[in-house]
């Protein structure tokens, strides 16, 4: 079973990323063959500062490395280093008919929020299918969200066998990730930086990760009184990074009353320093040794190329190509 | 100076294509750097068929051979060949905002004509921006019909340049090919496969060759009585393949009369065959040797990528990539 997950480079990762997206990936390398890539043509569609792309996509990397991606087990490369899926991309054009993309809802809503609409916005859903159908990829974790690019991908497909051949493109399975827990932000609502509510993954200092968490809404009841854990986005936070024994014995403090808030957020915050110190530590190994990093992506990039030729020798032998 | 031409492998030539396109191509492979190249990720826009695409690209590769295109002279590659143009194609749709392409008179076009619109027939004009840019072309000899495509590569190069730094993508100039004829087709409209008036450039026989210019459409003057020359198709056919003197000699005969159009086409017929004799001579030879065929087209990607190679790693570190 190959399972194939594409990373966007958008910047510092915060811990509902981590959550959402880069534990359970992770998780799976175990399971079946991981094939994971930076997706750096498509942040092209929204970063056009060079300097920032490569500065995210080398951050993505570390940060990936540094949470547990074991390259070993896992393939994993930086999308622009394989570049069959463009080609792939142009393929799968010839047979994508336009009404397919005009529905993409995530176009209209860039659209609806301004954003002057761009050619490759529109043919990202084609890209995106490339990356999955160049892999013979066969289940593809995604959030909510990206479930209908994923029917776009599976009806691209078909369209492609339908006219050059059963079976020559694989056609993948989603998988939503829905038992994952939704991280409140610090203001109760998702964790997201269209909402300025984040706590990085590795943020710069301990003092500003302190200073970030004791920024976390609670209610106005006074230290002694008995407080309620029932949605207390603190605790939520909490039961992420604590055993089911320490939760308890905080939810109980709660009731109990005689303690502020203060005293809960500390807690919290050292429960997320201490958990992430062993990843802050291979972190900053791993930063101060740009070669490793390099040499990893190459290695990911011929392995993964090596699978894409297959694919793409097949589809350029059958729609008569070369 | 580099001169850029993509040829759309739609089929079998006819003596229109020849002197619209082919034979000004061959010309100008004197007088700058000729890179040309048979267009087959275009012609997946239409092409189904794998065989046929095949037998298309090749055909068109010994007809340009055979007519004069000299390997020594100019670059001459498959498409496909240079998977760097699908990459450019990419990265030029993230600048190339939707209203360049949503404009473009000949997709809305081929809607008109009831064509089912696939997502490569809307971004072909990106494609062919890639085309063009990618070798840093300094003029595009197009037909009036290709003009506002070139049009929109000149926008879609200056809006990288905007975003990334000015010189970047060399801006082309289009050279409008009106100095050639328009060729009549055997009903005096403009020869054109889809108006099935088409003389090939190489039909299979002299005995197919001479039905087809018998089947010219002429008044229903008299075999004894004077002909108009002015407005002859016939003699607007004879002009392209006979020099001065041997037209101004059917013109006085047409005035004597005396004479049926049958005798009239028969020299023109005569001239047609011995025009294209020796490139008939040549193409049968190359139709006997597919290897040269084969190694010229390989040679010609290989001296076409060397050049991409330049402006996709000049493109890639402008953007962020790699």
């Amino acid at each position: 079973m190959r399972i194939l997950s594409g990373i966007q480079p958008s910047g510092r990762l915060h811990i509902g990323n981590y959550f959402g997206m880069m534990e359970p990936s992770i998780r799976l390398q175990e399971t079946g063959e991981a094939f994971y890539f930076i997706a750096d043509y498509h942040a092209l569609t929204s970063t056009h500062d060079p300097a920032r792309l490569r500065d995210h996509v080398r951050n993505l990397a570390i940060d990936f490395l540094a949470c547990g991606l074991d390259p070993e087990k896992a393939v994993f490369w930086r999308q622009s280093d394989v570049v069959e899926v463009t080609e792939l991309a142009w393929i799968l054009s010839c047979v994508t008919p336009m009404g397919f993309l005009e529905r993409c809802v995530s176009y209209k809503d860039k659209i609806g929020q301004g954003i002057s609409p761009s050619h490759g916005l529109f043919a990202y859903p084609v890209l995106q299918a490339a990356d999955i159908l160049l892999f013979d990829s066969n289940v593809v974790p995604v959030g909510k969200d990206q479930k209908q690019h994923l029917e776009v991908t599976r009806d691209i497909a078909r369209k492609f066998n339908d006219r050059y051949g059963e079976g020559l493109l694989v056609i993948p399975e989603p998988r939503i990730r829905e038992d994952t827990a939704t991280v409140p932000g610090l203001d109760g609502r998702k964790m997201s930086k269209s909402y300025e509510n984040t706590i990085d993954l590795f943020e710069e200092t301990e003092k500003k990760l302190r200073k970030k968490i004791m920024k976390i809404v609670t209610d106005s009841t006074g230290v002694d009184e008995p407080k309620n854990p029932e949605g207390s986005y603190l605790i939520q936070l909490y039961r992420l990074f604590a055993d089911a024994a320490a939760v308890a014995e905080m939810e109980a403090s709660f009731r109990a009353g005689g303690l502020g808030y203060g005293h809960y957020k500390q807690q919290l915050f050292e429960s997320i320093r201490d958990h992430f110190a062993p990843m802050r530590e291979r972190r900053d190994a791993l930063a101060a040794d740009p070669g490793y990093v390099d040499d990893v992506l190459a290695e990911g990039a011929k392995k993964a190329r090596a699978q894409a030729r297959q694919v793409i020798d097949r589809v350029r032998e059958a729609v008569g190509l070369g």
